[in-house]
This record gives C-alpha cells, structure tokens and sequence, in this order.
C-alpha cells in the first residue's frame, strides 16, 4: 500500500486525539483512504516538553520551515489555533502544494474567501469539518447531504462550556458563578472563559454555517451576540414553571433574502428535544425546504470527538473525491443578503421585573405593553420581600422594537426598581 | 450552463416530491451542481392516468426502452420499488452507461454485491441515500464523514409506521389495533401492513447500516426480527412504572468480530433522547470509537424528505466526487465477522406474568431465576381480578439463554396462569 507523509501544527488536545486515532483504526483507516498515513513531522513550540506519547525521534520539531520545504509531506493539519500565525502558516503549505485540514473556527470565520482563493489557485484541497461542533459532522451535512435544499433555519447548541454552565443551573439548581467554578476545575471551561461566556465562539460557527448555509458571506461582526453571564438561579426558575428551559442557542434564519442572525440565551419549550440536549453536548438542528427537520446530536468538543472530524478529513483528501470549489458554496454565490437589524427581529418574551408590592403596577406595566403591540401570553408573580415583587411575563410573538420601547417607559414607572430579564424565546415553528 | 438529461423511474410518491424539488430550488440547485437538470423522461404504468403536476408533452413514458436506448439521459432515478424489476432496470441501465440513484431498500439490501459489481465495471456512479431512513443522510454519515471511527453501535428508530403506532399508544393510551387504524387512515401504514409492523422494513435497512458499519455483507435473513403486534397497553403502561418507553430498535453491535444484530421492542431509559422521539420521525445512534455517541434526528419518510435524498445524490452524482468503489465499504473489505445467536446476546430484560394470587408464586419464580444466573431489579404487581396477579420483573443483563431457561421453568409452575411478555431492555450502555 502506498504510504503518505502528513505534518500536524499543534500536538495539545485534538493533536492528540488525532495521533491516537491514526494509530487506534489504523486498518479501517488504510483500507478507507488505500493509504498507509504516516504522521513525519510535528510542530511544537518546545521539544524537549515532556509528552505522554512515545514518537520515533526527529518527528518533533520547532521549525516550521521543516515541515513547509519538505516536498514529501503531502497534508499539513493546522492545530496551532489562534488567528495569524495558523493563517500564515496554512496559505504557507498551500504555496508548497500541500493539502490542508483545519480545525480553527477563527481563522474560517474570518478569512475563508481569501485561504479558499488561494487553494484553488494551488490546486489544494482544503478541509474544515472540525472548526464547527467538534465530532458533528455538521459542514459535509450542509455542502454535500442537503444539497437538494434551500435552508431556511439553523438552530444550534453549540457551545459545549455553556451549555454545561446551563445545565448545571438548571438540573442541580446552582448559580451561575458556582456553575463556571465546576465547569474549571472540570476542564470545560478556561480560565478566561470570556470567549466561551460571552458567546463569541458561537457566533464565529454560527458565521460559518450561515455562510455556507445560505450562499453569502456571513460576516461575524454583525451577528448578535449576548452571553450567559446575566441568566440567574431565578430565571431558570421562572421558566421551568412556564414550561420552558433556557439553552444559549445560535440562530439563523432566512427569509426572501433577508438574514436574522444571533446567539444569545433562549427560552425553549421543555418538550422539545433540545431542551434534554445537557453537559457538553452539541445539538444543530436544520429546516429545509425539502428534508423538512434534521437535528444533529454529538460531542462538539474534545480530544477524539474532535480528532474524528479532523481525521475524516484526511481520508476526504486521501480519496481525493471533492474539487475545491465544492467545499465553501461562497465562492461560487455572489448573493446579496441583507441582514437585519436585532431590533427588526420578531420572538416571544420572557420579561422579568422587580416591582414595588403596590396596587395598579401589574395594570400600569400591562397598558404600556398594550400601547405598544405586545401582548401577553401568561404572567406569574412572588412577593420576595415585604415591599419586592417579581413580576415576570411571557409575550406573544412581538418585534425587539416594540418590546424595548414598552421597557423604557415601564423603566420610568414609579413603582418599578429594576428590569432584571429579558431572554428571547424560541418556539421552532 | 450546460444541460444535463435525468430519467425518473417511477412517479408515486417519492417521484413526485424530487420532480417537486427540482422545480422549486432549481436556482440553488444549478449553483451547487453546476448543470442544468431536464428530467427528460418518466416512467409510468398508466400514461393516460390523471395526474395534478402537468408535465410537457413526451415526458412520460410507459415503454423503459424509451430510456434505456436513450443515450443523451446520463441518470436514471430509479423509484418504482419492488424488487426483481427494480434490479433488471438498474442493471440496464448500467450497462448502456448511466449512473443510478435509487431509494430501492429491498434491492441494495439483496443484492448491493452484484449491482456494486456492475457499476464497477461500467464505470458509473451508484447513490442510494434515500434507501434507509428518507431525509436522515446516514448512508453519508457512515461511508464519508465517520470513516476515522471504528463504528461500535448503530441503534435506530428506523420504521415511521411503527414509530407512530407506539407513540400513540404511549401518549394517547390505546390499544394497538386502534393505532394501527390511526395509522392507515393517516396514511402512514398500508392497508397490508406487514413490512411495517412485523419488522421487515427495519430488518433491511439494518442490514443496509450494519455491511456499511462493519466492513461486511450483513444477510438480512441472519438478522433476529420481532414485529409490534404483541405490545399490549398494559406493558406501555408497566414500562412507564419502571422509568422506560416502548420503541422498536434496530440494533447492530460489533465486540471482537462478532455481531450481534437484532431488531424487536425494547424499553428504552425515557429520559434517553430517543425516548422523545415521536410520532412517524426516525432516530439513528452512532457509536464510534472517536466520535462517541451521535445521534441524527429526522424525518425517516414521505415525499420531500425522501426526495431530498434523492435529488442530494443526483448532485453529487454531477458534482462526481465520490468514486464508485468509495461508495459500498464491503467491496473492499472482505472481513469475516460471525453473527452471534441470539441466544448469546445479552440484554435487560422486562417480564411480565399472569399467575395465580397464591403465597409462594413469587418466591418460586425469584428461585428459578435466580438459579439460572438471571438476577432481578426491580418488580411490580398488581392484582388484576381475584385470583390473577400481573407480575412484571426487569432483570440485570443476562444472557438470552438464560432468560429462556428460566421462562421454559417458571411456565410449569402450577401457579404460573401464562408468560405474557419478554421484551428486551437497551441502557445505551
């Protein structure tokens, strides 16, 4: 059997989880791909690191140059993360007429067109599966299983850390501090969990399914974006009795052209089956206009879900069985479309107020919303205090608009203290 | 852009959403496939038939010469169903050089060897999604995006018309006659509805996953098959007691190169995904090595879902990316696998007796199991009329072997009226 010579950038985690697979399914590999992959050179930033793995000496090394001049390296597996060093270096192998496979949702999310000009322009494959959801193999189902669709939806959990954060909550009834202090010291969550909690990790996959999903580049900046760190012991509560959990979900929808895009944390009926979609599992789910619903189910992190996609990866390559310019449907499609603006963007609510425990707030609050196209589905309130009442709401389906205009005046109320939540909700229809 | 001529074996059901699909996303689809698709012929038994799509003049055919000795039609969809005419077209139209697209379960899961064989030969493509599991791409999941993965575990709610009736008789309470009528009515059963409820469908389909997953034809006569009919309300009902849904599976497991391949009821965890799957949707759990546990959610049937996996492989067919020896592992791969008996798998099992309301029936029974290596859980019973006691056991994991010898026992107790139910536990272990 024919060998070939691959290089991986990057041996933490998923180097890792992608070194122990090519060794672990070895036979399956060969007799798939019908090629014996040897791994010839690993970049590390220091080699005398000590390492759990046993690697034949000279396969480590430090100089990226040794794997960019090597002519018989055929694969570079870009897993160095981070923005611009991983970016030079994979429109560096490509220059060298290497094939690349990436893991990293920054770099795609922000400069596919251009490392896509450039593998075409060498002749390249260039292969992305892991940067999206880890072991999911979400981008093969969006370019290739759903080609007969046009999508009009794409819903997903898609942060793991979150989405444990967020379970934690809810099932064992914790804050939101003592939830990210178990999702450290478990290694979901890092120290900085910034990008996780805030959700731009979300919003750089997000940009990356919508682009592929709806033939435009999808530009990350423009993507709504609001994270977990406000949701409260008291909301999860409150929602449970209206018969909703709270997930942070990415969203995109298209509409005659017209793009609605945001991840921020959503209220989602308890019976639908991504409200049991808990830890550090992903979940996607896909309307098209012929296949109707599909939900993906997976691990969208860790050493081999992850090590999966990327391994998959190699063996696409391996068969050679997809041109370049099938792989990102964005460069082919120079559709405009707009994308609204969040205050253009229509859901129901989940509004939660803290009153003074006073006849006529409950009317007063009531009216304003009235006044201003949003109506009420259901509403419970609790005395807290003597004096503090927790009002909260559920609207009907209303525009972002009308709803900020009723909390700025309801804000002005005298009998209001504070509006403590507002969390969109997503009903799947 | 170029023009590319399809011929469309068939114009039921599924017929008529990919004629759909093709109409309504022709933008979308011309973008992704390249060509210009004309569906130049169809083939029909009743030219003359009333039909509500209107279709230009000479498209319909009643003759499959029109087709075959047609050289400017590159793909054949083939959807007429069945079985021996199904495979003589195929072949036909292999050798005058078309590439193939079927949905046909029953035929690739009889005789995929021989029709690989000649696609091989003629050097044309062969694509059949659509056979197991409609909309739901798992034939793609398996050969293309999990092939990094030794697959451990196929699980799957793969038979709509089965999915239903147990939904209806786990929400609604009836009984299963009254479901299945639900189910003709609806359409989702047929009038003859054995394939569905007896299990046949889902024995295909599995057989289908199971070659693709391993590595090795799976002869669908080797796989155990339990249909429905025997569910009684009484057992949803006992199930539920316990913590457990009633869902037909199809089960395929590879340990040391044995399968274990089996398709029946089973109590599913109903805290488990699966166990929220509902109404006519199909589920199919993968377990692989790397990737872990996936799950793909989706609609298993009906016009546009199926449609959309048909019209996905017609585009990839043009999009040409997948060589033909890419497309069925078991071409390659002429690994032996021995299919266990199914006397040797083990499981869970939930029992349930009809016996006499006498002291000691319960302590016999305990003593025979016991004996026979099968150790208890839990238990219920209930005293149904004076002297008849429902007793309903779930056991630890125990072979089959010894299940049956404890029952072949236990039914010999005097006091033992009847043995009303054995139906298989799966823990997702």
């Amino acid at each position: 059997m024919e060998k070939v010579k691959i290089a991986i950038l990057g041996f933490g985690n998923i180097g890792t989880g992608v070194w122990k697979i090519l060794q672990e399914n070895k036979k399956e590999i060969m007799k798939r791909s019908n090629y014996d992959i040897e791994v010839a050179k690993i970049l590390v930033k220091d080699i005398s690191k000590k390492r759990d793995i046993e690697l034949a000496k000279g396969i480590l090394t430090d100089n990226i140059d040794d794997i960019i001049n090597d002519d018989s390296i055929k694969i570079v597996v870009e897993l160095v993360g981070g923005r611009d060093q991983a970016k030079e270096y994979m429109i560096r192998a490509m220059k060298a007429k290497k094939h690349i496979v990436t893991a990293n949702k920054l770099v795609i999310a922000n400069w596919s067109e251009e490392l896509f000009k450039i593998a075409e322009e060498e002749n390249v494959l260039f292969y992305y599966e892991a940067s999206v959801a880890g072991g999911i193999p979400i981008i093969r189902e969006i370019t290739e299983s759903l080609t007969a669709n046009r999508i009009e939806q794409i819903i997903g959990i898609i942060n793991g850390t979150t989405n444990y954060i967020l379970s934690k909550m809810t099932i064992d009834g914790i804050s939101f501090e003592q939830a990210l202090k178990e999702a450290q010291e478990k290694g979901y969550a890092e120290a900085d969990p910034t990008s996780d909690v805030d959700a731009y990790d979300a919003v750089y996959k997000l940009a990356i399914m919508a682009s592929l999903s709806f033939g435009t580049k999808v530009n990350h900046d423009n993507i709504y974006r609001e994270g977990i760190r406000n949701i409260s012991a008291v909301d999860i509560e409150y929602a449970k009795k209206f018969g909703y959990t709270i997930k942070l979900l990415a969203i995109a929808k298209e509409e005659s052209n017209k793009l609605e895009l945001r991840v921020h944390p959503t209220l989602i009926p308890s019976s639908h089956p991504m409200a049991n979609v808990n830890d550090a599992f992903n979940a996607i789910l896909i309307k098209g206009n012929a296949v109707g619903e599909l939900m993906l189910y997976g691990q969208g992190a860790g050493d081999m879900p992850t090590g999966s996609a990327v391994v998959g990866d190699i063996i696409s390559i391996l068969r050679n069985n997809v041109k370049p310019s099938d792989l990102l449907d964005i460069n082919d499609v120079a559709d405009f479309k707009e994308i609204k603006k969040s205050e253009d963007n229509e859901s129901e609510f989940y509004i939660r107020l803290n009153v003074k425990d006073k006849a006529g707030v409950l009317g007063d609050t009531a009216a304003i919303f009235g006044n201003n196209n949003v109506s009420i589905t259901s509403l419970t309130q609790d005395v807290v205090h003597k004096e503090h009442v927790l009002l909260a709401f559920i609207t009907h389906k209303s525009a972002e608009k009308n709803v900020n205009n009723s909390l700025k005046k309801i804000k002005e109320l005298e009998n209001v203290n504070e509006i403590e939540s507002i969390i969109r909700i997503e009903s799947f229809n």
